[in-house]
C-alpha cells in the first residue's frame, strides 16, 4: 500500500493536464492565477510625483532668507511648462507631476505666509529644504518593462491595483479546472428532504463543491448516484466531461461497490487503491484515456475531506501552476502543537483535526478531540490537519513542532 | 490627533448599523456569516452507523469457535427488522444502520470464508470481536437540538457539510454591507485608457473593491469624481445609498479638496480627521444623518490600503457580527520578525509591509523593503502589516515578536 508521500507524488505525476489560459476583465481577476506576468507599461511613478501639498522650487536658485513668490498653482493631473525665476515657486498638490523647472517641495505648513496668505511665503527657520525633498522620483519603484506581478500569482487586492495602474484592463489567467462531483449511495437524500430512520442527507457533494471553489476550481455537483450497475453505466460517464471527477462513496470493499468496474468500462485505469493513512485509507485514484483524474473518495465525510485536502487540492493548484514560478518552493508549515498528544493509529501517517490560533508566543496549532473518523461535527471546528507520523503511541509534547496542512 | 487605538475605537463605536438577515440557499452560503445557529434536527449519527464492511452479530449469542451463518445482506439505506438466531449474522456495509438484533461488527477480512464464499464464515483466531466494535453509536457526535455551528460563524466548507446533514437547505445569514467606492482626482484615467505624461490610472477603486469583497461586503465602484465643487454636489450624494462610503483622495490639505465641505452639505458630520500613524495619516472619518459611515482615504495607494485594513475591514466585520458570538475574543497576532528592523517614523505607530512565511521554527513575518509610502509595487508583495511602535530608532531584533495584521 502506498504511503502518503508516495500517493501524493503519484497523483501529481499523473496530472499531465495543465490548464489553458483565458482573458478576463480586471474586475474579475481577484483570486485567479495569472498565466502571463504583468509588466510596467511605463516607469513607476511615471513622473516625479509630488508627495506632499507644498511649495515647489529649484533648490539651487533658492535663498531661504527671502520669501518665495508663488507663481501659479499646480494640481494633480495638470501639465505645467513655465519656468521659475530665483525665489519663485509653484503651489503644488500631492500627486501632481513636478514641473521640470523645480526639484524640491517643502510642505505648506513649514512656511510663514505673508499677511496669512499666499502668494508670499517665508520658510520657517530650521526647516529641512534639502534638494529633492518630498519627491517620489520617476522610475523609483519600477522601470518601464519591469515585471511587477509574476505569472502563476494568485491575484490579490493589492496586485489588482498594480494591474490597474499599468493598464491591464484585461488579464490572461489560467482557466479554472472543471471538477465534477457525484455523491454515491442508496442511503442518501437531499438536504431539503426528510430522511427515514436509516437514511442520511448528502453532505459530501456540498463540502467538496465548497473546497473546490476555495481551491480555485469550477465545481459542478452532478447529483447522487445509485449503487446499481445499469444506473451507473447510464450516468457515470457524464462525470468525465471535465478535468477532474470526484466520487464520494462506492469505493470500499462492499459487494455493491460497482464504481471501479464501471469506471474501467469507461476507459478509466486504476492507478492505486488505498493509502496507508488514517483517516482516508480507502482512496481510489485513476486516470481516463483522455487524462481526466478520477478520485474515488470514501463516503465517510471526514475521510473525504481529509483526502481532498491531502490530494485533490494540490492537484488543482498544480493544474493552474499556482506558485510554480514564484521562485519559492512551497514550504511545509510547521507549528508548535499546543497540547500533549499521543498518536493512536498504527498507520504510518495519521491526520488529526487542528485549529491554528494566535498565542502570546506566535501561531500555534490546537488539536481538536473528536468521536472517531465519522465525527464531522468536530471536524467542522478545524481549519487544519495535523500530521502525526511514527509508531502508535508516539508522543508529541506541547510546544513541539508538528507538520500542519491548512484547509 | 488620535492614535491608532483611539481612531479604531472611535470608528467601531460609531458603527451603530448592524446588518439585518436574509435567507440564502445552502449552496450560496460559503463565506457568509450565519445570523442564526445551526442545530441538529436529529441525533448524529442518526442511527447506530456501521463503520466497516463486515459481519454484524449479537455479541452475547456469538461463539467464535463456530462459523457464522449469513442471514442476509444489509446495505446502507436499507431498513432490516428480522432477528438473528445464535451464530447468525448479517453481511453489512459501511454506512448502513445496524439492525436492532445486532450490536457488533467485525470486518469481512477477519473471517475465513467456507469454500471461499459466504454464507459461512469463521472468525480468524486472535481477531478482536469486543461488543460494539465498528459501530459509531447513535448520538455519539451530537444530541438532537444541540448547536453544531454557532451564529456569527463565517461558513466554511466543512460547516456547509454539517448544515447539509441536518437539513439546512436554506440558511439565515447577515446581509452583506453595501460599500460604495469613489476615486477622486483630476489626474485619474481608467485602466483601459492611455494616460498623458502627468496622469495616472485609477487603481484604488479596484483595490478597495477587492478588499471589500474579501472582507464579506458587497462593493460597488461608482466611478471617479472630479475635484470640482459643482460636480461633487451633483454626484457625491449617490455614494450615501449604502452602508459605507469609501472615497480615495480629496481629503488632504490641498486647496481643491472640496470633499469634506460637500459631505457636510449632505449631512455627513466629521468625527475625526488625521490619525498619528504612518502611512495613512490623512484619514478622514464621518457619519451621515442616516448612519452611513464615510471614510475619506488618502489618494496614495499604499496609505489607502493600510487604512482599509486598519479601520474599514474591522467595521465590516463588526457590522455582520463576525466572530462575536464564538466566545473567543479576537486575539492580536504576534509573530517573530525574521530580520533586524529599525523604526524610522517618529509617529507613534508605523505599519510596514510584511510577508508571513513558514520557517523551520514555525510562522514568521518577513519585513519587505519599499521605496516610500507611494510604492505600491512593493506593497503588493506583502500579505500583512507589521506594527512598529515606540520612538523613532526603536530596534526590533530578528526573532522578537511583533504585532501583525493580516491583509
Amino acid at each position: 500500500m502506498l504511503n502518503y508521500e508516495q500517493a501524493l507524488a503519484t497523483v501529481l505525476s499523473n496530472t499531465a493536464h495543465a490548464m489553458s489560459e483565458e482573458c478576463v476583465a480586471l474586475e474579475q481577476s481577484l483570486g485567479r492565477v495569472l498565466s502571463r506576468p504583468i509588466v510596467a507599461d511605463r516607469p513607476l511613478p511615471p513622473f516625479n510625483r509630488v508627495a506632499m501639498d507644498g511649495l515647489a522650487f529649484k533648490h539651487s536658485d533658492f535663498n531661504p532668507t527671502l520669501p518665495l513668490e508663488i507663481k501659479n498653482e499646480v494640481l494633480a493631473g495638470m501639465e505645467v511648462n513655465n519656468s521659475l525665476a530665483p525665489n519663485q515657486a509653484f503651489h503644488i498638490m500631492t500627486g501632481a507631476a513636478l514641473p521640470a523647472s523645480a526639484d524640491t517641495v517643502v510642505q505648506i505648513e513649514h512656511f510663514e505666509l505673508q499677511s496669512g496668505e499666499l502668494p508670499q511665503a517665508l520658510l520657517q527657520s530650521g526647516r529641512d529644504y534639502s534638494c529633492g525633498l518630498n519627491i517620489h522620483p520617476v522610475g523609483a519603484d519600477a522601470a518601464k518593462g519591469e515585471e511587477l506581478v509574476s505569472a502563476s500569482s494568485c491575484v490579490t487586492p493589492a496586485q489588482m491595483g498594480v494591474m490597474a495602474a499599468v493598464g491591464s484592463s484585461e488579464v490572461w489567467v489560467k482557466r479554472k479546472p472543471v471538477v465534477n462531483i457525484f455523491s454515491t449511495g442508496d442511503e442518501l437524500v437531499a438536504p431539503e428532504d426528510i430522511p427515514t430512520a436509516v437514511q442520511i442527507r448528502d453532505s459530501n457533494s456540498y463540502v467538496l463543491m465548497s473546497f473546490c471553489q476555495r481551491s480555485g476550481a469550477n465545481a459542478k455537483r452532478l447529483g447522487t448516484l445509485k449503487d446499481d450497475l445499469s444506473y451507473l453505466r447510464q450516468h457515470l460517464g457524464q462525470g468525465l466531461a471535465g478535468d477532474i471527477l470526484l466520487l464520494s462513496g462506492g469505493v470500499s470493499a462492499g459487494t455493491h461497490d460497482y464504481i471501479p468496474q464501471v469506471l474501467e468500462e469507461l476507459g478509466v485505469t486504476q492507478v492505486f487503491h488505498k493509502v496507508a493513512i488514517k483517516p482516508g485509507k480507502p482512496l481510489w485514484f485513476g486516470v481516463s484515456d483522455s487524462g481526466v483524474l478520477v478520485f474515488g473518495l470514501p463516503g465517510n465525510p471526514v475521510s473525504t475531506q481529509v483526502n481532498f485536502n491531502l490530494f485533490v487540492r494540490p492537484v488543482i493548484h498544480q493544474m493552474v501552476g499556482l506558485g510554480l514560478e514564484n521562485g519559492d518552493e512551497p514550504k511545509t508549515l510547521r507549528l508548535p502543537i499546543s497540547l500533549d498528544w499521543v498518536k493512536r493509529s498504527p498507520r504510518p501517517d495519521q491526520f488529526i483535526n487542528g485549529k491554528i490560533t494566535a498565542s502570546e508566543q506566535g501561531m500555534v496549532v490546537l488539536p481538536i478531540h473528536d468521536h472517531g473518523s465519522g465525527d464531522f461535527c468536530s471536524f467542522a471546528k478545524a481549519d487544519a490537519l495535523i500530521r502525526l507520523s511514527g509508531d502508535r503511541g508516539t508522543t508529541y509534547s506541547a510546544g513541539s513542532l508538528v507538520e500542519v496542512i491548512r484547509m
